[in-house]
């Protein structure tokens, strides 16, 4: 099959590898979208360790199933399928409480370091564990169903604040993923939502997408923000970031007994005004991945409840995902998510 | 009636003042002993602006009723009590929701400040609103009620941290707010429970109160509580410092998803280390003083669950107030609660 | 002033009563609708004792600041406001753990019983303590604010339901309290929401304010949410009724680990299939009136994500009360929600 | 083998059938004891049909690993262990939310039904995979490890209760698994604790394992609970038969707001007080089995905190199975677990 490889950091090649084949309980999946995420392409220089050379890469992707394995009888050839990036165990401590996205034994697809190797999906078939797949509901396109991951962040990190009906909200960080919490939160019920960027034309995506305001981020945003709720600040916050300034203002902008839900994490350590996270008795919660969250993410994209085209940058053939790489990995201004195909999708 | 009055900054003196009368709502409560606060001694310089002088501090206190107001129908004479150190509305959005803590309007008793002066209980009696009084259960003596006090912020934070039965439980900070978390965690059914300080005599005291485990506070200190806990660290950890290498110890010593509760607030910044936060899914919890938790403070006192006594440096008559003021505000070493007794108690 | 006084059981009489004064802490209302509720009604024959005469009854209601006591300081002539029917204490155990709604002190308007008399709004005047007044915002008018009652025992049964996003719901009784159920656990950002009653006008209705699906209600209603659901039954199920079927019909609709909120209570006792709540670990929430929910209902009226409008049958002058009383006691088919205007509105 | 064979419906015998081998991720176990669980006695005359013969019944037990699977690499010859009664996917629905014990596809050890047939643990070896074992701490016999599995029962009811530091709790119903739930409360950090039973003797074994009150179960006992809570009620009851009865009396048992956790299931139906719980805001929750309690069960036995030894009324060899079980079959009286050994323990 073909396939895009890592033949070395920075470098990608159109390869033909052998087509993998899925094992008792696992699914081949002849690829249909694989979207490029931005842990790929930081990774593609050889910076955090995870995508040692050679690999194929590629964990947000959706498919058609080409064939199950002996004991995988749940899956039938010709079913439109999406999968977790992470392989959970089902059976660590983790697992058994219910926390999958912290398996001791987790495996993420497309990623090749020390401890293991596991091909991804930017390829024309990826072998996967049946335990991860789940089925694409009408309507909704593989190039969607493959930012169900992204999507799935968003909606774990929606879940981990706890939002009550009509909660005011405040989102630090209107970028692609700060995009998707704006919508989980307004699908959740929040009522005022405020979304905060230092860019523009960011604020106004994000009214696009349900956010009931936007303001700029700067020393005035936590005085607008208690300005807009009647004097308290918000009841929750989601950090989009990842540093000190947003984290900050994160706090700065919710009312004591609020939420802020951590969600960045750009920079290794932050400054926390650590007497007003006390004294007024805040909580931060950590949100990482998603926790199998993705059927629900499929039925609010199946139902037009978060809309994910908006998003893509581009739907590119799997041939030219070089290219799409250097332009990520320049940060070329406005890119969100690129989504490569394989074979030209459906 | 006598009283310990803040003359002027760092200055007292034991005056006669007017005996309060209590309005109809309100019940004058003849004090049998009030604690000396940190609160006291840092506020006593000016330099947290809330204890101008001249003013009456002291807000731990309990006594006995001497006179009830006219609707304050639920006292009697002769009942034994205590009662918050803050005066909540019952009205405002918080109260409203149960967290009396972060009343809008509350008053702190012994507090003098810009919006208010509310009279404390250094003194031979006090007025304190029937709706904040709570009844000393057989037992329990004065000394050690007006103690509800601190055994109810740390209370407050093993609420707030959500205790497991048997879950494992890290506490750094072992002084008097850190010892008495440490009883509530056990009494809450912790399992292992590991104190961490720099001071060894602390740890001792520590596990003479009920820790498992008394580890030194340095950088091997996480190293060490993974290998208490099967290498996975404890499931929550208590940060009664409020600075920033007792946080990032709290935080390197709980597991994957695990709980900080924040009490301590020295510092007003911290350095937090936000990766770790957010991949590990790591909450923080905010707990600032206590929210109702008074009933359940007494009557851990009453079956010995919780005990004061050793944390009480001296019981003092009032007159003697001015010397233990000097002796705190110079961190004489091994202080911890002084009590004074403005009649020598019951 | 004008007032709508039960002179005796099932008399009425529109009589000339003095107008009340405020207390230092309470206001007078000048009311502008007030609803019936069934309360009223089952209560007017004297069977619950709650309702002797001679008494004002009235509790759904909004109306105009008329005059504010000396220390009722947030409150000035003019303002549109409505108010919490339950004057809670803010003091007790319930109220300061946050369920006001259960608080051991509480007072509702409009009852008269062998504690306590207090007259309520079927009046030109009513006279509320401060705390329990809420702004209405502007866009709501004072008919629909009357029914911000209604509106917040629905929201706050599905506050009790604790829904997290995209869960499928059942409401089984499609009435006036079930319909605004269907439009708060929409707003809440449920998934799935099914209908079931026994009339299927009524679950047409249903369908036109939020509902998904409508299922009459009959011995096959579980088989086909489980047809709805892939199999599973919904996450969650209201009981707005208060009677075994459709409270055996709300616990088979729903998967096992699901919630069922018990909102309805028609019956003392009903008949619960105990060994299916246990084996497949339901948890049966009980939900009475509301606690604290009304700037969250008239914040969802004033944006439109709850509709009271269709639930009015009719707005009528206080003078005509009489007449609609015995309509709704005759239980005439159709009639839901009825509004009297002491003096015509706004 | 040995194994105790359920030849016919109330018809055992000892017989001699082949050892079973493990699978990849399956362990052996010579079995150390397996204790009689209601289930298998009932269940022993078809009237579950769930132990359709022949089976090997047998899911409370614990013994020492002979031989691990291939990939079954955790575990090594010589461990002493125990497990889960229950195998439960790892992969559906609510295993990935954390509810393993209401597992779409779990099995039951010793189970024969129509779906499957799992031979259990009355042998001399039984086979089970590797991701239910747990290893069995030092100073825990294999006898008292057998009983893991009613104690994980206990433990989870009171999870599943959410019991705060301090709450009142009454156990209605003091059986052996009564009995646990009070010792599993008590640990768990409450403050008064009342079994209620019809039984004078049981009340006196509830006292010595941790109850502070014993209250007979007649129409009075809601009183008397009230009048050891200065009147509120408990916070939260365990109801442990399963009959129209004692529900009655634990709901009249608990305050307004309390929880009662439902544990017990002998009548299929049961007649509850509806109003009564709507009106008081009433939690009931079902709780079945356990759900990754082991750990705690067995650490919690480990430091005493849980005695089991108590509970035991005869620990037998292997081969008096058939006499001990139509002695239970019997409800001879006085008799609670019973615990067989195939080769005479360790």
């Amino acid at each position: 099959m073909q396939a895009l490889v890592l033949t070395a950091y920075r470098q990608f090649a159109i390869e033909d590898v052998p087509t993998p084949s899925p094992g008792p309980k696992e699914v081949l999946v002849r690829v249909g979208a694989c979207g490029i995420c931005g842990s790929d392409v930081h990774g593609m220089d050889g910076s955090t360790g995870r995508r040692r050379p050679p690999v194929i890469m590629g964990h947000e992707a959706a498919g058609v199933v080409e064939q199950a394995g002996v004991e995988a009888t749940c899956w039938r050839p010709g079913s439109r399928v999406t999968f977790d990036s992470t392989i959970y165990c089902g059976a660590c401590a983790f697992c058994r409480s219910g926390r999958i996205n912290l398996c001791d034994n987790r495996r993420v697809l497309g990623v090749s370091c020390e401890e293991y190797r596991c091909d991804g999906a930017f390829a024309e078939y990826v072998v996967v564990p049946q335990h991860i797949l789940y089925r694409v509901p009408d309507g909704v396109s593989l190039e969607e169903a493959a930012m169900a991951e992204p999507v799935s962040v968003a909606v774990h990190a929606v879940a981990r604040a706890g939002l009550h009906l009509n909660d005011s909200v405040v989102v630090v960080g209107a970028g692609m993923i700060g995009l998707l919490v704006v919508q989980a939160a307004r699908a959740a019920g929040c009522g005022m939502l405020i979304a905060v960027d230092v860019d523009e034309r960011k604020l106004e995506l994000a009214k696009s997408m349900g956010a009931s305001h936007g303001v700029l981020a700067n020393e005035n945003t936590p005085a607008r923000v208690r300005e807009l709720t009647e004097g308290y600040g918000a009841h929750a916050a989601f950090e989009v970031v990842g540093a000190s300034k947003p984290l900050q203002t994160a706090i700065a902008c919710v009312r004591k007994g609020g939420v802020v839900a951590l969600v960045g994490n750009l920079s290794a350590q932050a400054e926390l005004p650590l007497q007003s996270v006390v004294t007024r008795e805040i909580t931060l919660n950590g949100s990482c991945a998603s926790n199998g969250e993705y059927p629900v993410c499929l039925d609010l994209m199946a139902r037009g409840a978060i809309q994910v085209k908006p998003l893509m940058s581009a739907v590119a053939p799997l041939s030219e995902g070089p290219e799409w790489f250097q332009r990520l990995y320049a940060k070329e201004p406005g890119l969100m998510k690129v989504i490569l195909q394989p074979d030209g999708g459906e």
